[in-house]
Parts: C-alpha cells; structure tokens; sequence
C-alpha cells in the first residue's frame, strides 16, 4: 500500500519514525505467542527472581544501624519473608485458576468490590510499574557498577539510556519471548543457586575467610521492634512480580490457569529458596553493604574470586533486572489501556500503535520512571521506601475480592477456597499496614498522597468523558436545524494566490465576502485600487486595524455580522502559500496560522487553511 | 477598544503578556523625542564612553605579556587611539551633516558602494551590535564584582538576567530617553574625570604610593611590533559607538546635523582624553590587570580608598555599561527593520509589535548575545577579540561611501570633503587590516568567516523573496480558471456534533460527500447503521484503514476524486469538540489538528476546522 503524503517535513519526520520504530504493522496481524510452563517461567520469573538482587540488601541496610544485634537478625528477618511469599503465592494460585482472562487485582476488585476499590488497586498497580522500572534499571546498573566502579558517576545517565532503549525496543513492539528471556532468567536463577550452593560448601569445608566479626560495629540506634518490622518491610519488595503472573494469565497455553498456577508455584519455591539462600551466605560472611558495591557482589566476589564466573554472575544480574524492568512495559500500557476504555485514563492511553502496542503508555511510563530515577539520583536505598506499599495494596485488594467472590459464587469447598483468600487477604493487609508505617517517614508517604490523588484524577476524568457523552448524544439531536453560513475571504495583499483564493471561495458556493484588516495605518490603502482593477463585481471591505492586530477587529467584524445579518456560521478562508524547505518558511509571517489560533474558540467560526503551492 | 477573543488559553496568554509587556500602542503614536546636544550627549555617549571601562584594560592585557618594557609602552599606545578617535570623528562630521535622515554605514555604502558593499556593512553592523551588548553586559558585571567579589562564580546567569531584563525593558517600548541616559552617562564623565583628576594630582603630591615596580613581571613573549600592534588593535574597540551617532541623526532636533555634529566632536573630545587619562594613571600607579578585578577598579581604588567615592565610580560603571547595551537596544532592531524591508532579512524583522518597537529584532539581539555571553563564559577578554572588526568594517565602508559621494555630488570644496573622508577610509581601513590580522588566531576569525555567510544569507533571502514575488506576480493572473470543488465531511463517529457538522456542511454549498475511516478493523462498523437511521438522503463512504493511521487513506481517496472526478479542490471538514480547560483538552485525541498537519501539503486539499461547543 502507498503510504507516501508527499511533503519533506512529512517524509523526514516519518523516516525518522520508520528508522526507529520500524514499519507500521497491519490490526489483523495482533496476537498472541502462547506460553507453556517453561516458556511461561522464563517471562514472569524476570520480575521476582530480579529482586534477589536488592531485596536482602535492602534488609541488612535496616538492620546495620542497629550493629552486630541487628545483623544477626537478618536470616530470621528474610525467613518471614520466605513464608509470606509462601502465603501469597498460595492464596494466587486460586484467582488464577478462577480468572483464566487475567485475574489483575484491578479486574478482581471490580468485578467483586466495586469501582471505589478498583481504582484504589489500579493507582497501586501503575505506581508500582513506574517503581519497578525505576529500582530495577537503578539496581541493574547497581550490578555494573558494583563490578566497573568507574562508571559509578555516570549512573544516572546510564540508567536513563537504559530506560529509553527499552521503551523504543517496545515502541517497535518486542513482543516478550520466552526465547529472549530464557537465557537471563534461568541463566540467573543457575548461577544464583551455583553461588549458594558454593559459597554453603565451602563454609562447610572452611575453605573460605569470612570478612571480620561484626563485633566492631558501631550502634547507631537501639535493635527495637520497629527497626525489625522496617527491615521485613524492605524486604517486602521481594514480593513484587508475584502479581505479573495473575496479570497475565492470557498468555498461558491451555488449560490457562492451571498452568499459570504451577508456574506460580515453582517460582514462590525458588524465590523463597534463593532469599533465604543469599541471607545465610551474607550473614556467615559477615558482609556489610555499601554504597557502591552490592551485597550480591560482595557475596560473589568471596564465593568466586574477582574471576570469570564472578563477571558471569553481575552480568546476568543486570541483564534479569533491565528484563524485570522490561515486564513492566508490558503491564502499564496494557493495564492503562484496560483502564481508558473503561474511561478511568485519557483515551489516547488505548490508542494501538504503528507496531500494534500501546505506544502512549510506553512514553508515559518511560517519563515516569526516568523522572524517578533522576530525583532520586538512582539510589536504589532511596527508591525502596516508596516500593511496596502499591504491590500490597493490589495483593490485599485482589484476595479481599477473591473472597466475595467465593462466596457469591459458591460451589465446592468454596469456604475452605474464601479461608485460604481471606487469610491471605489479613496477611497482606497487616503487612501493608506494617510496610506503610514504618517507611512512611522515609518516603512512603509520597505513595499514600499519590494513590488518592490518582483515583481523584480517574473520577474527574470519568465524570468528563460521561459529561461529553451526554452532550453529544443523538437524544438531544432534535433541536439540529438548517443553518445559514457566509463564506469571508481574508485578503493580505494582492498577487495570484489571492485570485487563486477568490476562484475557490466561489467555488465554495454560498454569500462570499473580501475582507482585509488595515494594520499599517495607511489611510487609502494601495491594496484597494488594486483590488477594484481586478474585481469587478465584489466589493472589498477593509477594516482599518490601530493595533496592528489581525484577530481582533476580524472577530469583532464576524460578531456584527452574525448578530446583525443572522449568520449562523462564519467560515473564513485563509489563504496561505507553501514553499519547498523549512529555512524559507522561516521567512514569512505564518499569521494564518496564528489567526487561526487566536481565533479557535471564537463561537460560530469555521476556519479554512487553503494552502496554495507558487 | 474591545480587544477581547473568548477563550481561556488566549486570555491566559494574552494577560501575561500585558503584564509582561503592557498594553499594545496605536500605530499613530509613532513619533520621536527629539534632541538637542546635551540630550543628544546624553543618549549617544553610553556606548562609547563606557568603553574607557574596559578599552585601556585590554591593551595592558596584551602588553603584559612583554613584561615590564611592554608595560611601558601602554600610554603611547592609547594616545595612538586617541589620535585614531580623533581622525574617525572629523571624517564622520562631514557624513553626519550630509545625511541628515541617518547616515549608517549600511545606507551610506547603499547610496554610493552598491549592494555587495552595503551587504557587508549591514552584516558587519549587525554582529557587532551584538557583540557590544555581550562586550557591555560582561564588562558592566565584571564592574560589580570587582567591588563584590562574591558574585564572580555567577557572572553567566546575573549577565544573562541582565540582558533579558533590558531585552525586556524595550519590548515594553522603552524609549531613549536623554533623561534617564543623563544620571549615568554625566555622573560616569564626571566621575571619571575626578578620578583622573584627583589621581593625577594625588602623583604630583607624592600622596599617594604606587604599587611595586613592575621589574618583577615576567617576560612570556619578546616585545615585537606585532605584539604593539596587537595591543593598539585591543583598545580599538574604544571607538565602537561613534557609529551610533551617524546611525541616529534623525533623533536630533533641527539643525539636525549640525547638532549631530557638534556632538560627535565633543564627544571624540572627551573620550580621547578619559582613555588617555586612564592610560597614564594605570602606568604610573603601576597596576598590573587581574581576572577578578578591572583595571579601572584598581584605580579608582588608589586614589579614593574603597570608601564612598570607589563604590560611586563602580556603580556609575556598571551602569553606563549597561545603558550602552540599551544602545544596541535600538540601533540592531531598527538596522534589521531597515534591511528586512529592503528584502535582506526575514519579513517579521519589520514587524512592529504591541508597543510599536520591532519585537523580534529585540528578541533575536537578546538571544545572540546570551548565546554569545554563555559560550564565551562572560569573560571579556575573550570577547575582545572578536569586537572591532564589524565596526571598522563599517567605518571604512562608510568613509570609502562618502568619497563616492562627493564626488558625483560636487559643490563647493567637495575636493576637500573627499580627501578628508578619503584619509578617513584610509586610516580606518588600515586599522581593519591590523585588527584582523594581529586578532586574527585570538578569535577574530570567527567574524571573519561570520561576514560572508551573513551575506550570503542575506542575498539568499532576498533571492527567495524574489522568487515568491514573481511567482505571485499579477502579470500571470491570465491563468486562473474557474474551479470545481467537492466538500467532505470526515465522520469520526455518530453524535450530535456531527449531524451539526453535517448541516454546515450542506449550508456552505456545493456537492458534499460524507466519509468514515475505519480504523478499528471491524467488517461491519456500527457506525454504518448509526448514519443510515439518522441520514437518508446522503451515504456514508467507509474506508478501511489496515494500518490505523487517518491521514493516508483520505489522501489516497482525495487524491483518486479529483483525478477521476475533475473537481480541482477537495475541502475537507473536520468537526471537532472544543472543552473548557487545558486539562479537559489533554482527554482528547485531536485527531483534527493532527489530521490538518498531515494534510498540510497535499495538492488540492483545502482543510476547515469546524469546531463546536458541547
């Protein structure tokens, strides 16, 4: 198909877009590649596994200020935690097999807690998106840096690079292939489960030196209760990811759910496992986090030796975490597109692109997160805190559902199915409630202002698209009656383009009229003989301008014509010529174009750009 | 007058800018404050007055590279300014009487050299009006932290503040006013008359003590001719604002040019002799040139302490400087209106704008020379180099004119006259080649190779305007035919807007036709129905659209029309809804502005907004 609109500003803007975005795909060309166990372990285990990388760091960070007290609680800490993946992955496992079209907790809240609940839970759930990008492309280039210290200054801008180059590999529609993801992701979980495995025996055989006894350590606050409730809270981002795989169901092969709930299940195992695994090592080893090493990459460095299979580990590191953050590429366009059909999100939002995805919510997020990143100088410490309290108020939303939904559903054991949900449901609920205390100060916060605020924003919009709706509906379509139009021709000088312009405003049919604005003060414009040598029959109106400004006195000329001649509509045409390149564009007034923007919201005008070539 | 167009976004826009600017002037409250000599003194000596504050700095500058014997040499070198000053002044004398409505070097070399002449003076003229506004502005800054050295590290942004506050000041129409250019051009003559005064007499006394002889300094570089030269060529920047007189004949009261005259000598005077003054006190005092402090700081430091006295002379400095800035305020606005009229520049140079000032003239100087403040980190030393071969440039352009003009105008003594103006061209052109030459690696080449390119836009400009002239020229009027147009409607979907649409439609006349692009890869769209219950005389054309996009199937189906069915124009309708705020118009596609942009360039293709209120 010839897709050409002959134009050099159109042909460079759109070879641009082909360059980077590719050709434009045709709607019937959507589908879906669908994903068996494995294939469906590669994708989603991206996002949970990654958190391996930071989430027990995140926790020993908690627990040094308390010093070698606190330290020691590290393996407990990260054992609750294990349990609680446990829990949840459990209480998944039912909306999974229950919502074979995807079970996201923005669905199951809507469809079993109302409208107030799904919008708390998707505010949560796009929140948690940006987040996820930020902290995963932050503590990627974490992984880098850790092992390339030198590039440490530069982190910032390599993270925003990072994000970009994801965000156009989506733009051109990188579908997410099991095949992509396998090597990254099983690649990590291996060499993570290598690393533990190692760095387990050779403690057990003695071979390897611990750092020094943590005794040193100075006690910047007291081991209390709270500080060990924010550790486990920090550590509570290992939890996020879990809820990709509900989100996600679709893409399974049959039987859907029960697919997806084995995956889920493996993946709860492994995620748990791995935890706890790199919380022991780091522990016997007596590693401290710092700034610019990861805890992962201290443990590493000890298991390997700065050698092959210590680089081996840091790369597959950061490749599963810019995957992780690629996940999310998926889940916010598709939920936002879910979202603006629903009306809750400017409708753009569920505009299908050239490539056949949903390119403003690529964009968007892309924004976001880089915004994120670069106010918190990705700092994945600082991002932490905002973390979570999203994720768990979609898990507590989501399993609430499941257990209304239960029971209005009824069926087989659906008290022990609504006792296993709801137990979830009190779980993630007091660990929320536990996350959102103890990192409000710390910038959780930010999260519980932002999630009222975006509900308020999907109700305003709502209420407008209902509003709009409501004035364009074909009820009211009565009162249309016959209307009168006068076609004004806005004369600027004389030369052919403007007899060009006369020819087609006849052509036009209807009342025409010439008009032109005096700005230059003359007092018998030249432009009038010369318009009376020309023109016979019309007469040409000319309105002297003092301001100079040509908007003005022609919309104050269409008032009095509409209210005194019973126009109902005043169509003015502005004749305007092309020339060949942009510099000589330059070089002219464009005040067609400015006369049709001053005069965009002048009631009763139509405005015609007739463009003409020299 | 009514100036109101409804809309919020134009309001919005529209008060900043009366705010900012004020409100917009009549076209006939053009007219001039005229001047006598004390107000012509007033308004013409900023400019090259207020090169004593960094003109005599400079040639110390290149002379310390010789050491002490260079150092030596300085008062000789700025009597050869004044000398210099003295011989442009009596040459410019003769022009200024002789061309009484303004005898810039551009009109001069216009009326006598020709085109090419005149092009390289006007280009000359243009760059260092904005070189004086860099030169002035850095110079003024560098005043104030000489007594406020905590200010240095933000010399950029205050100098860049500055400019905009003065590009500001004349978009609000500042005029020159000669009471406000009395305090500081008066108080700065005066001052600096009391300080060469008082210092000279404080020597003579022996009250006062030199600082240590220079036989200390270190001798970089041998102190050869070209190195004298370089340092004359450095203070030659002095005579930048002469100029200004000849360009502003016209703001005399009658007899003009004899007023014109009058203060050109007493201002060649006054300058020659503060340059020298300074001259000899800065070698007697033996003040050697710092990056943080001026020469003219030092001084007046020795002779009145930093009491009182000292920060009046800073003060006074930095204004005058800043007021000879204002200067280029008005001379390169109305130069690029001037050549902007006679086809050489962009048409909107001409532009008079709401305060009956040439706002894009102010605007583009503004922007050039914070270009230029920023790339060259407001250091005037750096900018010096690049100054003075624009206005020397012009001297000899000007100077070479007016021999030509005696000439062929004769009269009584015109012998005299052309031999005069004739030494002048002379000592100025020689001049031109040392400044070229001797700053020619410092800096002056990049105005060298500026010159030609600036011509060479100028004569493209004019070529294309040229071409758009003839093209539009009436002479070809014969060809115009009558025309046949067809009107279509573009239907997004069915609701009341477009049954309004559809009435204006058949209200402007003329064959309409109704089209549908579907974009949305239904087979049967519902919209089909929708129209057929609603309108039964006219079909609804629906046209698939595989790739999604609006603009390539209209084109292609307006492209077949008129091919196949004759009609010369196709007007293309596109209603559109228009919302109350900025927020509501963000929830909608645009899918109309967007549309009109792609269509932009289409043959044929003639586009209405039909925009209506919910």
């Amino acid at each position: 198909m010839a897709r050409k609109i002959h134009s050099r500003g159109n042909h460079m803007l759109s070879l641009l877009r082909r360059i980077l975005i590719g050709h434009p795909l045709a709607t019937d060309r959507i589908e879906h590649e669908k994903l068996g166990k494995a294939g469906g372990m590669a994708i989603f285990a991206a996002d949970p596994m990654s958190s391996v990388a930071y989430g027990p760091e995140e926790v020993l960070l908690v627990l040094l200020v308390a010093g070698a007290a606190g330290m020691r609680l590290n393996v407990l800490v990260c054992v609750a935690i294990a349990v609680l993946i446990g829990i949840v992955a459990t209480s998944y496992r039912q909306t999974v097999i229950e919502y074979p079209s995807g079970g996201g907790a923005y669905v199951v809240a809507r469809e079993n807690l109302g409208p107030l609940a799904s919008h708390i839970a998707g505010a949560a759930l796009l929140i948690d998106y940006v987040l996820t990008v930020a902290v995963s492309v932050a503590a990627g280039i974490a992984a880098i840096t850790s092992a390339v210290p030198a590039l440490y200054h530069h982190r910032v801008l390599i993270a925003g690079i990072c994000v970009a180059l994801i965000a156009l590999g989506n733009l051109r529609g990188l579908r997410e292939s099991a095949a992509a993801f396998a090597l990254p992701v099983y690649g990590f979980v291996v060499c993570a489960v290598i690393t533990i495995l190692a760095g387990l025996w050779q403690l057990a055989r003695g071979s390897m030196t611990p750092d020094a006894p943590l005794t040193a350590l100075p006690v910047l606050q007291p081991l209390t209760m709270f500080l060990v409730l924010r550790a486990f809270s920090s550590g509570c981002v290992s939890l996020t990811g879990i809820e990709a795989v509900a989100n996600g169901v679709q893409a399974f092969r049959e039987p859907r759910g029960r697919n997806a709930a084995a995956v889920m299940v493996y993946l709860a195992v492994i995620l748990a496992a791995t935890v706890v695994g790199v919380a022991i090592l780091a522990h016997q080893l007596n590693v401290v986090p710092r700034e610019t090493e990861t805890v992962l990459s201290q443990v590493g460095a000890k298991v390997f030796g700065r050698h092959a299979m210590y680089y081996v580990l840091q790369t597959l590191t950061a490749l599963i975490l810019i995957f992780a953050a690629n996940t999310s590429f998926s889940g916010f366009p598709r939920l936002s597109a879910f979202m603006a059909r629903d009306g809750f999100l400017p409708r753009q939002m569920a505009n299908l692109g050239d490539r056949l995805v949903f390119s403003n919510g690529i964009l968007t997020l892309a924004a976001l997160a880089i915004a994120l990143i670069v106010a918190f100088q990705g700092d994945v410490t600082r991002l932490i805190p905002l973390y979570a309290v999203g994720v768990f108020t979609a898990f507590t939303a989501s399993q609430a559902g499941m257990v209304l939904h239960w029971k209005r559903q009824g069926g087989r054991n659906w008290r022990a199915k609504a006792l296993l949900n709801g137990f979830g449901a009190f779980c993630t609920g007091v660990v929320l409630i536990v996350v959102a205390v103890t990192k409000f100060v710390y910038g959780a916060w930010i999260v519980c202002i932002l999630i009222p605020l975006v509900v308020l924003a999907f109700q305003a919009i709502a209420r407008h698209y209902r509003y709009v709706a409501s004035r364009l509906s074909l009820e009211r379509a009565g009162e249309v009656r016959r209307r009168r139009n006068l076609n004004l021709l806005l004369v600027g000088g004389m030369h052919r383009g403007t007899l060009e312009a006369l020819e087609y405003v006849r052509a036009l049919g209807g009342p025409v009229r010439a008009i032109h604005i005096e700005a230059e003060g003359e007092t018998e414009p030249r432009i009038q003989r010369l318009w009376d040598a020309y023109e016979k029959e019309m007469p040409l109106i000319i309105i002297p301008s003092p301001y100079r400004n040509l908007a003005v006195p022609l919309a104050e000329y269409i008032r009095q014509v509409r209210s005194q001649e019973h126009y109902d509509t005043v169509t003015v045409v502005l004749p305007e010529f092309i020339v060949d390149t942009w510099w000589e564009s330059l070089l002219h007034n464009h005040s067609a174009l400015w006369l049709q923007f001053q005069l965009r919201s002048e009631p009763g005008v139509a405005v015609v750009n007739m463009r003409y070539r020299l």
